[in-house]
């Protein structure tokens, strides 16, 4: 026999402090569903000092009518929680902290309250625990954020507590399985209770409350671009991009951004991009929410697939009726994942396109500007090079300039510019402000959005440097600058260094690549508005009524 | 009014067709739930010649009731099927390609099969489109590998086509949810039906079809290692990671491969990692299938949490016994989703520590060699910097050695290898097999494991390379030799370069962070073989009869 220390420690202490909540809650009511004016009194039950809590707030849906709850606690009941969110979208989300109820952060996107948080920050009301990529926070959610609370939002429950989501599944299924099987306690709003649901998008069993709540989630059309705002310098870059990087590498696969330049390149496919002759030659598969600017190009028969990461306000119909295009569940409507999306942007694309606000000499881009943290979103995680990438496509292959025995592919990370932003900031710097909102807010890493190195080609309306091509950090830099027109950068290159790269291949201006100038007319586009888009949908398309003028 | 070009085409073709296919399948049987016998007859109304095949083939639960099914359809009815498949570990995977059944292969891993799919592609009886990683693979179910078939595996089914997975969930989810929502026919043969599921894993909705199988599935212990088969050259290794990287690096949350190496690790953990006063300060946080190996660190209090990607046959009672460690449902079995352990081994880790069987000059690795192409699985997923991470640890900021305004951490990416594998084989090479597989295979790239430029610490019995620290090639080269034995590479450095390496700290002996080599001795580990571990587990391990001897 030999000698093994055995011990008696309790291995269930999780599973017993949620039994005893369940307990404490049946005082209340019984059953399933509480009663929409028993939430704060269950919330006080469930939710204990110091619990880890995810809260849904995905960019678009919003675990609206939780979050208002959750700001309605008795804080000597409920407070110091660890907050763990994809987004920080509303107002709610930063007074609990000014309440007390919670005090740690841990989050992706801030949006529009980016500025409060920084201030937060500053005042102490706050404390981060890091800024994340979404992929990045859902990992932890199994690894050391594990959550013991999680409150989400759907369209419709049965009793059982199956939830159907509609089109907006998003990160509701990873929220609740993170929870669901480690002992934490789920809780989600529904709009509606029905005991017939369309289909099923995550288990009763799965689900421990569910609340009927007294207006629906918010949601908000985040993807929606009107073609009207779309400037001539976006058709130029947008042609270039076509011209001078999807048809050169034949891109077939591909993620864009939200923004007026991607838009752009959307609304060209079915007309330059058709007189190129480029149909079912790039731009084949996506993954994308359902953007209404694809219309058309899904409409002229250019797109085979679009997986969504999740729904799009207005777009609900014309998904459902393009069943051969979308993912749909047998109720009609767009089954859409946040994790399988984002994953299938990073492993299976050929291209990510994007698009910033600042630009550095050497390449690296962000969107946190003075007094903003504005966090990461899913960008850096699809716009980065896949490392762990071992199948091939063409236009991977096509960005292996070194040669050798062990070669690999790249991932195409293309970031599409105007040299200034409105107003008369330059796009292109010396140096990111990102540089000094690190250090303001003490985190430990600059946030930069897209690293330089992970940068394959940057577009401007100057022309396109090809960055994949540089041998060196010196050719790097000289290639960008030769595209960054009147800024800082752009002002440190000589006539003769661009012409050398021109010729070398770095560096393509409009003119070297059979592109005229004078050709980017909004006339190309295949939509000039929102009617328009509107018409090619057959009417299916029905855009909220912000975007409607007609 | 406008003119745009409105079209007639017809945008449900893939609902019509899985419309028709149901409809041929009620001329069979009506119901959910096919009868054993009419398995071959229901797959040759459903599956059609070319179809997009998924069958699951996890590298543990296989569908193989599934598999069998399939090599025996008439083959003028089903014929030249693209199979994809994250294992390719049966005789029958293989057979289909013969019989003409399949024609069309893109997998993962290959393992017991890698020698005969290295044969057949010779031959042509099999083509490839490519060889993944395991989230390459699932993220392709969703852009360009899109299933029209999906045959998976269950513990049992209810009659509505609920799923219950047991502890295997592993990849069903994500094998379900590509079909189930692109009108693809999911077909799960189950061990038992049951109209009381202890718990629901995926819902009946996404289910078009179960069936009974005549026998369970098959399922492999692959985790398991006897601890009797440990050597003294793994224990010191394993203890120069404790020490010289572990604890040197604070790493918290980590992933081990399979290999008597890590095992060894798992072992020395509540010895001599408690006597270096370690508990607590490392390895708390695990993503990892549950390794009977781990059990004693575990009782010994070292381990917080384990997320796994499936299960281990086994390990089942333990695992329920341990829930505040491993996830589980509400019916007390594990819940493992391979999806999200890769995602968070990918992304929310400190470390990953592999081993290889091949490892060149430069650092690249790999474990495909002369005849065998046995692909990727999930390690190069892990075994690779996550250039789209933005959190930060200790661990990870440590790795950040070229200063600056923008840098940024990286993961750990340790190998572990002994100088000589079995036989005379040295494990240092100057050329990788890989390069001749992969120009005698048509493969596109070199099939590596891990790039060299991935790889922050290499470790011999020698002792460590510290390549993260490595300024240029030349000196990551340098240092592998140092640590490279008697083998080719490491008879090429002169000891006075060894020294010099080992004074700037690109190197250590044991010697020079204080291991005495004569103290890696067998008693340390904390269980000597597999009885040690059911003993720590006050016998609720129950391991498989091959691993039992008492």
């Amino acid at each position: 026999m030999r000698e093994i220390k055995l011990n008696s420690r309790k291995w269930n202490s999780r599973h017993l402090e949620k039994e005893k909540k369940l307990e404490d809650v049946l005082k209340i009511f019984k059953g399933k569903i509480i009663p929409a004016d028993k939430i704060v009194d269950v919330m006080e039950n469930v939710i204990y000092p110091g619990n880890i809590v995810t809260l849904e707030g995905d960019n678009q849906k919003q675990a609206s009518f939780l979050s208002r709850a959750l700001l309605n606690v008795d804080r000597r009941k409920v407070n110091n929680l660890h907050m763990v969110m994809s987004n920080i979208s509303r107002d709610e989300h930063l007074e609990i902290f000014k309440k007390g109820i919670a005090s740690m952060l841990d989050f992706s996107y801030a949006g529009s309250q980016s500025v409060k948080v920084s201030n937060m920050l500053k005042e102490g009301s706050l404390k981060i625990g890091d800024v994340h990529t979404y992929l990045e926070l859902y990992s932890r959610l199994f690894v050391d954020l594990i959550p013991d609370i999680t409150l989400v939002a759907a369209e419709k429950a049965d009793g059982e507590g199956n939830l159907y989501t509609g089109p907006n599944t998003e990160e509701t299924s990873v929220l609740v399985e993170a929870a669901a099987f480690h002992d934490g306690i789920v809780i989600a709003q529904v709009n509606e209770i029905d005991n017939h649901l369309p289909r099923v998008d995550i288990p009763g069993s799965w689900v421990d409350f569910i609340v009927e709540s007294d207006v629906p989630y918010d949601i908000d059309p985040l993807f929606t671009r009107d073609p009207a705002k779309i400037n001539e310098v976006q058709i130029l870059i947008a042609m270039m991009v076509i011209k001078g990087i999807y048809a050169k590498h034949h891109v077939l696969s591909l993620n864009h951004g939200i923004g007026y330049n991607t838009a752009a390149i959307e609304l060209l496919l079915p007309t330059y991009g058709e007189l190129l002759g480029l149909k079912g030659k790039i731009c084949t598969n996506w993954v994308l929410n359902p953007h209404p600017t694809l219309i058309p190009a899904v409409e002229s028969g250019w797109v085979k697939s679009v997986y969504s990461f999740g729904g799009e306000l207005g777009m609900e119909k014309y998904v459902s009726s393009r069943s051969d295009v979308f993912f749909d569940g047998k109720d009609g409507s767009l089954r859409s994942n946040r994790v399988y999306a984002q994953m299938a942007g990073q492993y299976a694309l050929d291209a990510f396109v994007g698009s910033t606000l600042q630009i550095d000499s050497m390449g690296n881009s962000s969107t946190v500007t003075e007094g903003r943290l504005s966090g990461f979103g899913g960008a850096p995680n699809m716009g980065s090079d896949s490392r762990g990438r071992r199948h091939s496509t063409e236009a991977w292959l096509d960005m292996a300039v070194c040669g050798g025995e062990i070669q690999k592919g790249r991932k195409l990370v293309i970031q599409t510019v105007e040299t200034f932003k409105r107003g008369d900031n330059p796009v292109f710097v010396d140096k990111l402000d990102a540089v000094k909102v690190r250090s303001d807010s003490g985190l430990p890493i600059t946030p930069v959005m897209i690293y330089g190195d992970d940068i394959t080609h940057v577009v401007s309306e100057e022309g396109i440097a090809y960055l994949y091509k540089a041998q060196n950090l010196d050719e790097r830099k000289k290639a960008l600058a030769a595209i960054a027109g009147v800024t800082g950068p752009g002002l440190s290159i000589t006539d003769d260094e661009v012409y050398a790269l021109r010729r070398k291949g770095l560096v393509a201006y409009p003119e070297d690549i059979g592109i005229k100038r004078t050709d980017a007319k909004r006339s190309l586009l295949a939509a000039k508005d929102i009617e328009d888009l509107v018409q090619w949908s057959q009417g299916l398309y029905e855009p909220p009524a912000k975007f409607k003028n007609w």
